[in-house]
């Protein structure tokens, strides 16, 4: 085997079986180690695209993916959905190609310094420094990815290392998942005084936690307590819907946020720290807690989230108590004019069961999502880390790792337009995704935050760098011109027909919301 | 004024005068500030287009313009663009929005390294500390980007320093740009006494040589001592046509270039170095000269080579000789079917004077653009960097910068998506850009580059990486998407005829050339 070969036989023995590619000339010879069956290349025609697939197939698998890009610029065109991926706290194994050692010292037009480009948002950065040993330094990439939280591990791949003879396939142990850590009874003792109290308190629960068990026996600490449940208002993933443990989303505008958080005298933090407003305003705090409300860290980002929520009933004396549950709310199919209510209910109506929703619909969808709680079971992802472009490829990879799942992706025209060549790749692979855009022509978000910051009434000149309206984007020929059928609604009770009718259909599909 | 206030007029005090924007709520109070009427802001839908619109300004004005991009991963987005822009010695002031001082300690999501991202592949970086020293630092930046060769020069802008009061205006001297180098008289004297030997010579020119008041100079050293005058593949802009003295172009595939290069016994550098191969082969030399080849550097990047060349004509006492000038090829509309000669023969006839051509074709134009040396005068421009995506930001702001000029931007169906929504900016600036897409369908130049790997036969799989036919690229939807008018033709004749007429028209259009 070469070392390319070797290369891509580590990861599929450790686990990693989807490669989200956008190759180079230095990645022929990983291209053809991709002939191995047991590895799915997807092909994406941006980077952006590549690594934000990689992250939505993490939040649903739990699992790395690894992506191929071209040198130092390959990667730079991917770092906005890494930095996305690593505040989801998705790992990932991305593989870099690079000239051969020996062609570095005439400094060719494509180099660059791709450890320096790597490392400010890698929690792991290292150079294949010749074939034999890239078996080794792929399983330590893959650790990584598999470590919780999830890592962003990137591996530089010179040509020569990866054309060159590796030898015999070294005989790697299996992948050994590090065991989440086990939080102090002290803190949990702690927190059960706290939640004795019986004074206002708000758990805050964040990404393994909002699922799952850890999800179901936080149910029961609020039972057992009083204590409220709530989320962060951006979450990596959360299970929600009819019959699940229900949270309450703390608002994303700081006025909002405030008045929320301004009941509670104790915020108790899992997987997360206390609530941070996500920009800085004049005149508007950071810390969005009430003075005088204490937090409580419970359960630190690295430990296991329903181990000490078990140690927690159990100091409770709360073991058998049901949680409470989230009821199914029928919605009616709603009518007239689109907003965010109307859009929320048309969603309610039309979600099947068990259907994936990315959310990145920044004003349209923002306040109004509690009126999907009673929907049918479903998983609800947000952006982690604020670079918009998110949603179309997490979508991607979310389908992909969930083929018999529905994907509805929520995103806004301006957000849409960053890594908008995720259509082509869901084309492509026939994936099941329902792209929602939310067509206002405008970048809204910034109106009221021109405002909020201070600014005053934006100038001609400053709206014509937040419209986006001249011209508008045609949604439905840019769909067709990706191979996605796409249709346009302008009424709530067209919207939930689309949607309804995108899920009988196989393959994607794009609804244009006209706003 | 404010900090931003200050920003944006020390900017324009200084020749700053346009900035390619994709602002976010970090940056609301430099949009207030572009409010301010000497300035021309210019909306892109992704950064990676502001980037490379600046590359595209710098590479026609020689003079940097300002980008305005969103925290880390916006600079991030850009990064790509950086890249090729850095490679191509443009100038460049990047202004990054940062959170203030005071949130980044509560790690809110936007947080990231930022100087750690701008650091590989700016040449100056620095934090604004205060707002009422930005002006200083947007002058320092400025300064650099306006060096030559030209420099990239990234600010970070806190929010806090942008948006408080930053006192009287600075009354700043006049910008002082740095005078370049005069080369010393020992080398000229060197080169001098090479030339007069009568052995093979090829001058290789690049950066502002290939232009102007040098290029001529070049012809006058030909045309009195013989040697032959080449570019590299790849140059920032070269000045060709009729009238102009020409450059031979050393090839991209190594094979040709060692070809061409092996009857020289003396290789001249100006403004550049040696040639290199592009990447490296197994079995495959990086330097492309033949043994024994001398190399003679006669212009560092840092000089001025007009003066250098005076110096040498002098030294030869060659003063007065005229240079040889190419003449005008009147090509005929060529016939029949679209291959790498009829394009460029379709070029030739179809280019109106001083006309810009921006050069991705790849596999396409690669080998046949010396049919268009007997052109209408125009400029050539290529990328430097190697990053694919550049073509459609670089004819935007080429065209931004040349409103009287016809751009024609050439590139491949694969190169061009990675950076599509330049089109939008073209139709809202309404930018006389012709842009050629090659349509075959393929990232056809990785089906050479895999043998070239010694990778053998690509297989399946490899193949699938390769071609990007499922689905094929609606081109016409997608110019439509973004309000592109566009027409597809199958013929060379059609193809002359469709570039002709674009030239009629203002404002951009789009030819799909199905290949």
């Amino acid at each position: 085997m070469n070392g390319a070969e070797t290369l891509v036989s580590t990861l599929v023995d450790q686990g990693v079986d989807i490669c989200f590619a956008n190759p180079g000339t230095s990645e022929m010879h990983f291209l053809a180690a991709l002939e191995n069956p047991r590895m799915r290349p997807v092909l994406c025609l941006f980077e952006g695209v590549a690594t934000g697939a990689a992250d939505g197939w993490y939040r649903m698998k739990d699992s790395p993916a690894s992506t191929l890009l071209h040198l130092g610029p390959g990667l730079a065109n991917g770092l906005a959905n890494i930095h996305n991926a690593r505040r989801a706290s998705s790992g990932m194994v991305n593989i870099v190609g690079e000239h051969s050692g020996a062609h570095l010292q005439y400094d060719p037009p494509l180099k660059s310094d791709i450890e320096g480009l790597a490392r400010p948002l890698s929690h792991w950065v290292r150079r294949a420094d010749s074939a034999r040993s890239i078996a080794w330094d792929a399983a330590a990439a893959i650790a990584k990815g598999f470590e919780h939280p999830g890592r962003i591990a990137t591996l530089i791949l010179p040509g020569d290392n990866s054309w060159q003879d590796a030898g015999e396939p070294v005989p790697l142990p299996p992948l050994q998942k590090a065991a989440r850590k086990v939080p102090s009874q002290t803190r949990i003792d702690h927190v059960a005084q706290v939640l004795r109290s019986g004074e206002p308190t708000l758990i805050i629960l964040a990404n393994k936690a909002t699922r799952g068990r850890a999800l179901e026996l936080a149910g029961t600490v609020a039972a057992a307590t009083g204590a409220r449940l709530g989320s962060q208002f951006f979450t990596a993933r959360i299970a929600r819907g009819a019959g699940r443990v229900a949270l309450e989303r703390i608002p994303y505008a700081v006025a909002l946020a405030t008045k929320f958080l301004e009941g509670f005298r104790h915020l108790i933090t899992v997987e997360t720290s206390e609530p941070v407003a996500f920009f800085s305003y004049p005149d508007k705090p950071s810390l969005m807690k009430q003075e005088g409300t204490l937090v409580h860290p419970l359960v630190e980002a690295d430990e296991d989230s329903a181990l000490a929520l078990e140690m927690l009933i159990d100091a409770l004396g709360a073991k058998g108590i049901a949680p409470i549950i989230q009821p199914r709310v029928e919605t009616p199919v709603p009518t007239g004019a689109l907003n965010p209510a109307s859009i929320a209910h048309a969603l309610a109506a039309a979600m099947p069961e068990h259907c994936i929703l990315v959310d990145e619909s920044l004003t349209t969808g923002r306040e109004s999502m509690a009126l999907t709680l009673g929907a049918l079971p479903h998983d609800l992802i947000n952006n982690m880390g604020g670079s918009i472009g998110y949603s179309t490829p997490v979508a991607t990879g979310a389908a992909l790792a969930c083929p018999d799942r529905r994907v509805f992706c929520m995103v806004g025209d301006g957000s849409a337009m960053y890594t908008i060549q995720s259509l082509w790749t869901q084309a492509r692979e026939g994936l099941d995704i329902t792209t929602i855009i939310f067509a206002n022509n405008s970048y809204a978000i910034l109106k009221a935050e021109y405002a909020n910051m201070g600014a005053g009434t934006p100038g001609e000149r400053a709206l014509s760098m937040i419209d986006i309206d001249r011209p508008r984007i045609d949604w439905q020929a840019m769909a067709k011109s990706m191979g996605v059928p796409a249709v346009a609604v302008e009424t709530a009770e067209d919207f939930t027909r689309a949607m309804i009718a995108s899920v009988k259909e196989p393959g994607p599909q794009l609804i244009e919301v006209r706003l």
